[in-house]
This record gives C-alpha cells, sequence and structure tokens, in this order.
C-alpha cells in the first residue's frame, strides 16, 4: 500500500510529495529541514525539533505561514493515517513566493549492535559548510563527503575546516573524550544536534566538563575515545580515522552518555 | 495553455516535471544544471554547454545514462513540440541510482537597453562557492546574496573570497579593464561562462591582454571600468559597488566586447 505524505498540511500520497523543477527555490536549494524519530506512535524532543526548523528558516531569511500548531498536527494526522508506530520522519519547507511544506517517513532508521561495541569506522573530508548552524538542503558537499566515506568502506566523514579542527560528521556531531574533560566545537560552528544537547546533559550528569574547543585532526590519537551522535545514531563510539586505530580507553563512558541519552526520548 | 517539458527523454506537460522529495539526491541537492538561450528555434553555444554539463558532472562524480546526442534530440523535441522561437531554457540532471533529466524553458531573459547604457548596480557579499568551477543545484549562499542585493536595490551580488578577491557573480563573471589589460578570475576558482569564453575571445580580438588575476575589493575604484557577463545578460557594465560610483573610464570597450559577443552567437 502506498505511504501517505503531508502536503501544506494536507493528506496526500507519497507520490504527490513532489517539488517543481521550474519553482526557482527548488532550483535553488532554498528550503529547510528536520528528520525525527516517532517512536511507539510518539514523536520524540517534537518541541527541540521545531525550535531548530523555526532556527533554520531565520538563518536563511525564509518565511512560511505554517505555524508549529499546524506542523505538530500535521505529524499526528499522518501518524493516524498510517497507523505509524516507528519510523524516522521528514519535515522539508521550501521557501519563496508561495512556500511548501512536506512530511513524509520511512522506516525507522537503526544500526547493528556492534556499531556501539566495536565502533564505527570515519574518514576525514577538508570542507566548510555554509551557515552550519541552519539545517537547510545545501548538502552537496556532504553528500560527496560521505560517498567518498563509503567508497572507502567508512561509515561516516568528519569535516575539518581550514584550521585543522574535526568539527563535526556530514550527519551527526564529533565529540572527544580526555580523561573528564569532553571535547567538541562551539554551537556557532556546528549544527545544534538535538542528540548533541542530550550527549551535552548526559556528559554532565556523569560529572564530565564540556568544552568547546572542536578536537585539531593532528591530536586525535591523543584523546582516551572518539564518538559521533545523531538523532538516529544516538551516540557511537569512532574506531578508525582514515584507516588509523583510534584509542578506546573510555568506551564505557561513552556507552554510559548513550544509554542515558536514550532514556530521555 | 500548459508548456511541454522533458522528463528522462520523453515529452511531458511542465507539470509533470517535478521532483520526489522522498528521493535522497533531491534531498542532498546532487544534480546539475545548465541554462541556454534559444533564439529563433535555435540553441545557442550548445556543445559549449553539453561540454560544461559533462564537466559539472564529473566535478561531483555524478553519473546517468544520458548522452549528448539524447539531450540534444530531447531540446530539438522540446523545441518542436512548442513551436519555441525564443526561450531561456533549464538543463537538470539529478543522480542516483535512478538518475534523473529534466529539460523546461522560460519566456527569453533579457535587459533594459538602460542596464547597458547606465550600468548596473552591485552588492560584495564574503563567501565561497563548494567546487566553484561546477554548476550544481547547491546555490543557496547566491540566493541569499542575491536576495540582500535585490533588498538594497542592486542588480547582482559579487562574492568575495577570504583573501577580499572579487571572484565572480552569483549568476555571472567579473572583470576588470585597466589600460589595455583585463583583469578576471583564473579558470578554477570560477564557474568557467559560457559567455566568459566569448567575452575572452573578444576581448582578445579588440587588442587587450588577458590577466588571470581576479580584482581586490579594496582596489575596485582604480579600474577603468568594471563589467559582468553571463549567457543572458551578455556583458554589462557595473556602475555602482556597494552604493559607490565605479569609474567609466572605457565603458566604450565594455559595449564593444558586448557587441562582439552577441556577433558570435
Amino acid at each position: 500500500m502506498e505511504r501517505s505524505a503531508i502536503r501544506n498540511g494536507k493528506i496526500v500520497k507519497e507520490s504527490a510529495a513532489v517539488l517543481p523543477v521550474t519553482y526557482r527555490e527548488v532550483q535553488y536549494s532554498f528550503s529547510v529541514y528536520e528528520a525525527l524519530r516517532v517512536l511507539k506512535g510518539h514523536v520524540v524532543h517534537l518541541d527541540d525539533h521545531l525550535r531548530r526548523l523555526a532556527f533554520s528558516c531565520g538563518a536563511i531569511h525564509l518565511s512560511h505561514p505554517f505555524d508549529d500548531g499546524m506542523i505538530a498536527s500535521s505529524i499526528e494526522a499522518l501518524i493516524k493515517a498510517d497507523s505509524i508506530e516507528d519510523a524516522t520522519m521528514r519535515i522539508l519547507i521550501v521557501g519563496g513566493n508561495q512556500p511548501l511544506f512536506f512530511i513524509t517517513y520511512t522506516d525507522l532508521l537503526s544500526y547493528p549492535d556492534s556499531y556501539y561495541s566495536d565502533g564505527v569506522d570515519c574518514t576525514l573530508y577538508h570542507g566548510e559548510r555554509f551557515l552550519p548552524e541552519a539545517k537547510t538542503s545545501n548538502l552537496l558537499m556532504q553528500y560527496i563527503a560521505l560517498e567518498e566515506a563509503k567508497r572507502k568502506g567508512a561509515f561516516e566523514a568528519l569535516l575539518v575546516n581550514r584550521n585543522g579542527l574535526v568539527l563535526e560528521g556530514t550527519r551527526s556531531n564529533f565529540y572527544g573524550l580526555s580523561g573528564s574533560k569532553l571535547y567538541t566545537a562551539p554551537d556557532n560552528l556546528v549544527l545544534s544536534g538535538i542528540t548533541r544537547i542530550s550527549v551535552l546533559k548526559a556528559a554532565k550528569a556523569i560529572g564530565l566538563e564540556i568544552v568547546f574547543n572542536p578536537p585539531a585532526e593532528d591530536s586525535l590519537e591523543s584523546f582516551d575515545s572518539l564518538f559521533i551522535s545523531s538523532t538516529s545514531m544516538g551516540a557511537m563510539p569512532v574506531r578508525r580515522i582514515n584507516g588509523i586505530d583510534m584509542p578506546r580507553k573510555s568506551w564505557d563512558t561513552v556507552a554510559e552518555i548513550c544509554r542515558l541519552e536514550r532514556e530521555w526520548e
């Protein structure tokens, strides 16, 4: 059976969730999005996602008539229409003279247990995001970096800025643990992940000090351990970077952060 | 009457030229495009556009099954279907497991004579394009820079890199004339405009020396004149930048370059 979707607040067939190629804002990727988890019919951290969606719109001067109440009730309508239990949902808002608003969904993204017990491989990609704080469709660099990582058998690509600092992954935030300190990029240089908020809260709860300095490319092996986080991953340890084994001195701490973060959903 | 369009080589109604929001490569702006002029039913510089389209695909590792012959015959089919005389045509190719290929068209873009006789106003925007040589849909920075220019009453925004060099406009190339020398960015830093090729050829034909150094932000007033070029504009003089009057010592030379460039269409 074909899935349903939301288009401008109305339930439609998923095949009707389409963008005209002649619309200027589609051509220019002038749009923002959010990816949310639905668990047992309940949307996780909805308020945080709506807040970030509004922030992203503000960052690129995208105005639209779809208010939070309307978006929330559209999500509820879609959950009801397809009796959704678990799913990954995607909100997309395209700007312009005739703003467009979509919600679509896929099976819940999840990863094998071994990704958490053994860690994942990452590559490094030298490049800087335009407006890193905003979650926009301007994702070509992330796509290219991630495809390159996949070709090398890695799970994620980490983005390195012109100063050699590892700021974030293509679809994750990035952290280094060193003693009782957790190092990560400051909020203004990266996408402020919803899961990142919980990760930092969990880190504080177990007594870690947060240091808003991102790990440097040439210092990665000096950390006790490195990990990434995202809405679909939670917190996931990094085993290798560019083929080099990374330290795993405090993976139990990473696992504890992951456990706490998931508990708060 | 609704316009026709091409979708994957077939004639369709323009309203069927749409992109599924659920397709990953649409979500990531993993696509390339070209804008072409059709004059009296004839496509201008088709070979150059097809060459650049292939170059853009190569630059982002986008592979697709739509060869030059197929694209050219699709353009011809569209011209015939709608008896097109003059138009601006747009080719779009989206990558991924199921590549998509579209051709759509609009009325021919053209500008008032006064833009050429009086020049246009530009603003400066500090930002660098990702993969500047490729014509991709990753256009959010250009959109934001141009909207800001429009809010200030300007016609185009010029992009300034981290070293204070004015490389190109959001949809144009940029040049400074100084004595018998024409200054512009080297090919590897900017989009190699089809019209830029003709502009450089025209400049040589009238005895100018091409210097591949882009004008610096703080030296703009020291040039004899400044101008921009694009497929739809031809060569167009710049009157003001960020509200400051620019020199117009050699606008007759700009006009001569513009005349020659158009003659070769």
